[in-house]
């Protein structure tokens, strides 16, 4: 795999000389456009063989590139907030948003690399990791990412000649470390196992370029040409926002679902009731319960996120509050998913919800979620039917993360009918302290109620998984619901609890 | 000073029944008024003694109020990212946006009270943390934000009647640890240093309210009266935006600053050269030694603030890229100051710096900073009079935080005459890849040279403190420029290494 990249090429000074300045200018010039376009970020990821001149790129671009719109990140050894959360937590969190460059060194091929080469991860847990960068990394692109991936290349001698180099140095010695040293004697298996994930993970929509890197003015100019290169190709696309259909293929589901006459909703029993009598002799039993779940699963460092949607006047207000009450206030948060801000606006819509992911230990409360993406932004046209079809595979992908990071997912649709719900709006208006939940939205809201029906139908089919599956919660009686989820919340966390 | 606290106050069933629901409206209505008007953050502070009903209250709150717009924040032991940072940097991270409310228990007066009730920590660290969160809160409510701060009293029988209470009911046993038991042990000792704590952090802008909280339903009548006052009051002064001259005596300086004659700027020799023979022998063994000192400083676990300012074109790309050459691209980020995004916007001045705060052992290098306050927002009127006077006070105190954090500030103003400006504009306009550096604006900054000239003089004069002093660094010739940053730079982190 690496043999093209050990032909000895390089570049002379005068040949850099000649090209450089002009590759500036370009590069610059197309980092403008890339902000004016403001369409998609632009994602370098810079790997390859330690020696080979990775941190002096970084430094590269910020002399040749607009400092101001570009920021470079290393990750490390992970911090608690970090390890308290799903591992690609802190990818997230750093990514650029539309119209910017992020540099990514020390990133998240970097431990698959390591553990493999050094024998702590197995097999298995590798492919599984590779898989995973797949599916990050495509869905980057789906929402529009540019990626460019740089992989610096140096053969054994080579990588010896560049450690030798920069310890006659005293300006560089400091960049050899022993680990460096040590790492060099297993060159081979490090060569192995970067060919295998180089090969594994050039996908269509983010493809590796392997950089022959001995020679610094040729790596510089084959850096600054790559860029160029697909800045280029990008900002000339036809239709910059969506990406080719090839890079979603892995994500989304093969074909449209099977819509019978019947719709999921249908099967609801809503003539569920608890009365009285019944609900206040149970609810403290269930409240206690769910209480010790919780804290059993955070002594596991597990920890819980609710979500609910449903109706508007379904009940979610109610509901949450009973598992609230249960709850210390420091170990939850309620967390109401409004408009995006616009920060959130320059990111992948998932951002936003990694941004505020809960710690371990804690439960976290969504009313409302990223369900938003298949339901009010399908029925309003919010976004293109494309962008919501993909949202399934990639909050499976989402929850999936979450639930193997020690989180128990849990998904409610509150269900009432169209009559109920009418009841609740009316008794709403003519309750003072209840008046500001109702709105417009929500009369125009209910006007589209088959819309929404049909939303669920495919919501419920196509993201309820094993690891996640959806409840639906019979919601006409408010007394039934909020025992309903309690019980549920319940049922979830001691399963969630027996596999460990 | 809590005996006005045990006066044995109850509420009948009939009489909360007769409030609550008038209450809760009042209360949801100004929440929503202090939402559209949208001008300051309503901040709860929930303090008091153990076992009084801070999470119940947290809780129902949740419930009166649209918890949308409502964030409860509790902290525990500070995270290893928390650790990394100065004290207040989880406060300003957790802070709501102006239009929102924020409520916080387990707050910033949770260490004080706690080490000195328990002694491990003296009367001076005692005292400087009470100066600190004063400091801190008249800061917020100089910006606007309105703070509401709860002391929940018991008397220690009540204390003990409360926990007996919760131990005998299953569904709340739990809320009373062991540690409780014991800290009801040292009651006297807590309520002493309480109530030197209410005293000293009794402000005119942010005074506490003290509450008797033995009788559930008074003390949540208590609650929300007390919040329907104060925003009620605040929503009806006239200039809610500012505050009154009274909160800010303690951080603005108190008079004029006396300008002499003669520029501070005027002190600078402009005619300091460093010839390229020179330049290049001398900068790589500066390089080198900037490097170690960074590394010792680490070790010590401390962290390097670089703020450079001066004026357009006065080389200021250059000399930063002279440091980062000489550091690890992992250790290192460059901060350009832009506009703020609107979240940033809607919070204090100084949140996107507390924001962006590295952590310990890195570097952070910013490129225009905080200082804007103080000149461009100062010399084009962006923000009111007022504001930047305040503002001396308030970035003398970010940046004593920041000293006793262990982070070096190292603060440049690169100082070159207008002609000189003048010739690098032109050579800028001919260069293309530097082009994209000049703007209409930079022009526009060059007509108002006497006005920044006041502006950099008055900065210098009241910000150069003992832990942060300014360096005014001879720009005309840029060689002499990029050794005189290192060279300070190296100055100011041995100086600091030798007092530890």
């Amino acid at each position: 795999m690496f043999e093209t990249a050990e032909l000895g090429r390089a570049v002379t000074k005068e040949q850099y000389a000649a090209r450089e300045p002009s590759l500036r200018t370009e590069l610059l010039d197309l980092q403008t456009k890339l902000r004016e376009h403001g369409k998609f970020p632009l994602i370098v990821l810079i790997n390859g063989v330690d020696g080979a001149g990775k941190g002096e790129t970084v430094n590269l671009l910020h002399e040749w590139m607009d400092p101001r719109h570009l920021q470079a990140t290393a990750f490390g050894a992970p911090t608690d907030e970090e390890r308290a959360r799903p591992p690609f937590w802190r990818y997230w969190r750093a990514l650029p948003p539309r119209g910017k460059t992020g540099i990514f060194f020390g990133n998240w091929y970097t431990a698959p690399i390591v553990g493999r080469a050094e024998k702590t991860m197995s097999r298995g847990r590798f492919f599984q990791a590779i898989e995973r960068i797949r599916l990050f990394e495509s869905g980057l692109v789906d929402d529009g990412a540019l990626i460019v991936k740089l992989w610096f290349h140096l053969s054994k001698e080579q990588q010896q000649a560049a450690y030798d180099d920069l310890r006659s140095d005293k300006r560089t010695r400091w960049r050899v470390t022993d680990a460096d040293l040590e790492r060099h004697e297993r060159y081979e298996r490090y060569r192995k196992v970067s060919a295998d994930v180089v090969e594994e993970t050039s996908t269509a929509s983010a493809p590796w370029t392997v950089i022959e890197a001995a020679d610094r003015r040729y790596r510089e100019l084959a850096v600054g040409e790559t860029l160029v290169q697909a800045l280029a190709g990008r900002l000339a696309a036809p239709t910059p926002s969506t990406s080719p259909a090839a890079t979603t293929a892995k994500t989304t589901p093969r074909s449209p679902p099977r819509i019978t006459g019947k719709n999921v909703l249908d099967t609801v029993d809503l003539s569920a009731r608890v009365d009285k009598d019944e609900y206040e002799r149970v609810l403290p039993k269930l409240q206690q319960t769910f209480h010790k779940a919780v804290d059993a699963l955070r002594e596991d460092n597990g920890a819980v996120v609710v979500v609910f949607e449903g109706w508007d006047a379904a009940g979610k207000g109610g509901a949450v509050r009973r598992l609230t009450e249960a709850l210390d206030a420091r170990d939850y948060r309620v967390i109401p998913i409004a408009a995006p801000t616009d920060e959130e606006r320059a990111q992948h819509y998932l951002w936003r919800f990694w941004r505020h992911l809960p710690a371990a230990g804690k439960v976290a409360i969504y009313d409302r979620s990223w369900y938003g993406r298949v339901l009010v932004e399908r029925v309003e046209g919010f976004c293109p039917e494309s962008a919501w079809r993909r949202a399934y595979g990639e909050i499976n992908e989402y929850e999936e993360e979450l639930s193997e990071a020690g989180v128990v997912v849990i998904k409610l649709w509150l269900h009432v009918d169209a009559d109920e719900q009418m009841r609740r709006f009316k008794e709403r208006e003519n309750t003072p302290h209840k008046r500001f939940k109702i709105t417009e939205e929500d009369w125009r809201n209910r006007e589209k109620w088959p819309a929404y029906e049909r939303a669920v139908h495919e919501m419920v089919e196509r993201t309820s998984t094993l690891h996640a599956p959806w409840h639906l919660v019979s919601a006409n009686d408010k007394l039934h619901a909020r025992v309903d989820v309690l019980r549920h919340a319940i049922e979830r966390l001691k399963a969630r609890h027996r596999q460990h």
